[in-house]
């Protein structure tokens, strides 16, 4: 076990101990929109995740993951692309740390376009190019690459749950598209 | 007491449970930088604090502080300049959630340019226009206000405590200053 | 007249030197988002343009023009914001250069969202909140101001012309509203 | 000859019509900031340019250059890196518009920190991560990769001409550096 293994397995926080901070704090999270680029930057799939949420529906979600304790932004972009889409992904980490937005998910549906029952968490959202082999991971039963066009379809925007479809739509705003 | 009021309470750790949660997750930050502008958007003066470090010692800083479960970004933005500033300070809170920069604070030093031996903190950076009357609130000594250029003397930025100085110049360097 | 203006009259071209350049160059605007924003920087208003167009067709526009030969970039938004809005705006010129995107207008259709059938334009575009009083000036019918959420309106979005429904939603987007 | 060439002779200027539009027109150019990353996104060198100016000076410089008639601005972007730095630099082109600041050249020094006595210039700035095999193309020298910490060395900046030390020091605040 590395020392960096070790260090997040010290930065882990127990089941109750993680549901107590989030009575008390807002807890930090990056959301990543992974896309395909072409030779030009120009974006020419968006990658979405299908899983079953806790409720046995079927949902579709960007890749998303908590920020640990000592754990450096670009690494746990770096750790949820891998989670969700597997080791060989090669994403291409942002090297400046702006986000093009940052979401903020209340546990009180309304309060911002974002909503997370379980929490109030404060999302830094980046676009994340992938170069490599994706595959859907652990929990997720596909994943999905769309046209920004198709990315923008209604029917398919109303499958992101907790606000994603809001989220996907502000990147491909961000990105240039024609939201 | 308002609703708003009563909420913030409930959301107010205890010195104990929020040194318990400093050990286990990254604590959510805003760090602003006041000025003060012309009429056509021109930075012309930088306000800094002066206080005294818990060692005793004398420092300069920035506004900065938590971001509070349940507050918005936009409260906590303006929460921190009043608590700062003052009542009257007229704060021009962003419109936008897009930060200039994300400064990521380890209790560790050298990890990144920013350190904060109590904690693993993110913090959010915006430049934040103030119109109105500034005093220094509660603890701080002084509030003094400086041209950009002068806020870039070597020697006042080595006053400038945990990275602040390294902030202010990239604060500067995104305004479009000759930093 | 002051050397600005005397510079100014220096920096127009006629109107055959411009026809020419816009052969030949991209052209450089701005685009501006004209907003009311609270006292916590929300925005709650967006301004919006009724003009005549050439081909005599009713239609809204953000307001937007041409940087001069030697003109700094918030001297460029001044100005358009005062051309468009009156000399009582009050504009808020944005502190920062960066832009919240650059809109790449083509002659022809369909290269981008942007059109503009007499030259290849590129506009840095940015959210300008007036604190002042605003009224239509020139050849614009009328200055509406609506909320964000009517902004979205499709209907609303489309009366505006040469792709400003994009830049509009766009602009919506980067402030974190629900498009 | 490709019709994306015809296009492009099409949108050249002749020396002559270049000079005349130079003195009555804002020039809309792209300024890069080449740089390597490692996996994680962290840049690990910056790349510069050094060649002999007109007047026979030494002097280093980013990539930059003018963005033609009827080009995307992420074809501009592609052309400039093949153009300084060969055909196999397999530049990364930035997937949004929105650039991390504008520099504004003016013929006249000190208006802004950025000077070009050729004209006025209003430049677009991206850092544009490059994987492939580099190498100084046409007029240039050399290409020299420095870490972000030599970058910043003063002696290093002082030989860039024309602003592009204070433009790096940009990049490099932006990327999060300890500018």
């Amino acid at each position: 076990m590395s020392p960096l293994d070790l260090d997040r397995d010290a930065a882990w926080l127990s089941r109750e101990d993680l549901d107590a901070a989030r009575d008390k704090l807002p807890i930090l999270y990056v959301d990543l929109v992974p896309v395909r680029v072409d030779d030009r930057g120009q974006v020419i799939a968006v990658g979405l995740l299908l899983r079953v949420s806790e409720d046995g529906h079927i949902m579709r979600e960007l890749v998303s993951g908590r920020v640990l304790h000592h754990e450096r932004l670009r690494d746990a972009i770096l750790r949820h692309v891998e989670k969700d889409l597997g080791p060989m992904a090669l994403p291409r980490v942002p090297a400046a740390p702006q986000p093009f937005t940052v979401a903020e998910y209340f546990p009180t549906p309304g309060v911002t376009p974002f909503h997370d029952p379980r929490q109030h968490a404060v999302s830094l959202a980046y676009v994340v190019p992938v170069a490599g082999d994706c595959a859907p991971q652990q929990d997720a039963l596909d994943l999905t690459w769309v046209t920004p066009n198709d990315a923008l379809d209604p029917l398919l925007i109303a499958e992101l749950a907790r606000g994603h479809g809001v989220l996907l739509r502000q990147a491909l705003a961000h990105l240039g598209f024609a939201i």
